[in-house]
């Protein structure tokens, strides 16, 4: 039996880890504060005491494993296994993080974006596990995305491919964090939700969520959905509509036989998935549809884990 | 030394063929008409034929060729070597090219679709010659694509990958012929360039080419762009603004090493790059877009013949 791997899952606020079998199965799970605010270093140490206490949980040495595959947030040189630069980890910059996990814990470390890695898991154990091919979006407070083909994550020349939240749908859209304007996450990420129920507000539209336009989030819109608010429904059905185009351009390029999504926004389950669907199959040529499976990822909470350690494996 | 390969381009209008080597130089080319109205054997016979004139002005016999690679227009069955549909080869429902072939000649065949093919004659030994990804974009009356990953055509789950012209960059854009709105052959094909030209004549704009707009053509904007027309120039530019759009999807999407434009569109020269790669710049992520060669397509004439060979080489 080939050895296990130690999966991390890397987050701005929480360090999640298991033991990830040969055939993708998980044990042995567990989670701390990533406590990135201090610093590098201590994410580092914080990342080997989590891989430690996952194999003492399961009564195993470091010899036992063969090594650890971690999915961070941010740009990744993955010839160097340096995180170049991470929004969601302040300071860092150029953080050498497989050689110092390498050098902690003394076993071969594999290091990945966390998009990437989730998609990877979904395509090798989730949604894709039938599939040669597999497109994840993760519909939060931006999009992000991973692209699985052949069964192996495609990183492009210098790293950076799977930005699909950045896919521009309209050139002369709202403007987007990243410059452009018009990118799909400007129109349907949890943040581009909220400003566009707000903008209906603005507009005169009736709903529930009026008077709480200040601490609004998707979650308020997607309870306000099921209470039966249409303002709200609509906000998400044109969401999904949103999210139809972006799926129809991936489906034009590159013909996955998957399209997969998770994050917080999906929790509005059909009422976002069927508009979406509906979206994908008029804008859609036949060819390009035919066979394609659009869902919600199936490992939601594991995808990150079990891909860093599927990256691990591939490396 | 390998044998060579016989690459044949099959067009609507013409079949061309040559000798491939291994190391991609070309010999022996040649053209005949495709007379594809007299229906698929006859034109199965001519390929043959071509394939064996080419074959003579080398004094070479088919013993001395590892085989034959075609680039068809249409959808391909790739693993069973039949064209499915092309709308360029009228009549062609299910027509099993590869067999009828190699029946024929008594040799193997590979079967490719034609912007494909292009796209891995370019990546192979043209303008992506160095580099491991190149997008290709030919620009014409529609716009078709082919996607070149680590050196292999992508062809997706159903083999219709690479229909990049048909990437919606605006959603209630104008009606495309494949029912969807907005792609972007809407509006950087020669078809759309000679429509919005039209418009812009109708909404009063000064332009020599504004008494000949029945027949107007694309190269008739270009000519009248050199020669100062200030309408024709921004056409162009616009055009080069979408595809700028377009490709900045891409980057975003894929993070190609390059992406090249071919067809008669590039006739336009710098007029259609510089504003294209003026849009690229500011809609792209820096990370997206550092190193990655946006230009003309170096084997506009051979890629097809090349690239049809190379499938051959690597089935």
């Amino acid at each position: 039996m080939q050895p296990q791997v130690i999966g991390v899952d890397l987050g701005g606020t929480n360090i999640k880890c298991a033991l990830v079998a040969q055939d993708g199965s998980v044990a042995h799970r567990l989670s701390m504060s990533t406590e990135a605010e201090a610093g590098a270093r201590t994410v580092a140490q914080r990342i080997c005491q989590a891989a430690r206490q996952c194999l003492q949980q399961a009564g195993r040495t470091l010899e036992e494993v063969a090594g650890v595959g971690i999915g961070s947030p941010g740009t990744i040189d993955l010839a160097a296994g340096v995180v170049t630069f991470s929004p969601n980890l302040p300071g860092w910059h150029d953080v050498p993080l497989r050689r110092m996990v390498e050098e902690e814990l003394g076993v071969s470390c594999a290091l990945e974006n966390d998009a990437n890695a989730a998609a990877l898991g979904e395509a090798w154990q989730g949604a894709g596990r039938e599939a040669g091919s597999l497109v994840l979006l993760t519909l939060g407070t931006g999009i992000g995305g991973g692209i699985v083909l052949d069964g192996h994550v495609w990183h492009g020349s210098k790293g950076v491919a799977g930005e699909i939240g950045h896919m521009c749908i309209d050139p002369d859209g709202p403007e987007c964090g990243c410059g452009n304007r018009g990118c799909l996450e400007a129109y349907a990420s949890a943040t581009a939700m909220v400003r566009r129920l707000r903008e209906a507000i603005d507009a005169g539209a009736q709903t529930s969520l009026a008077d709480r336009t200040e601490q609004l989030t998707a979650r308020d819109i997607h309870r306000a959905a099921v209470a039966g608010d249409e303002t709200a429904r609509q906000n998400i059905a044109q969401t999904g509509r949103y999210l139809g185009v972006g799926v129809s351009n991936i489906l034009h390029c590159l013909n996955p036989e998957v399209v997969a999504f998770s994050g917080g926004v999906t929790a509005a389950g059909d009422m976002l998935l069927e508009p979406l669907r509906q979206e994908v199959a008029w804008r859609t040529m036949e060819h390009n549809r035919r066979g394609v499976q659009i869902c919600f990822a199936e490992l939601p909470d594991d995808a990150g884990i079990i891909g860093a350690a599927r990256s691990f494996m591939l490396r």
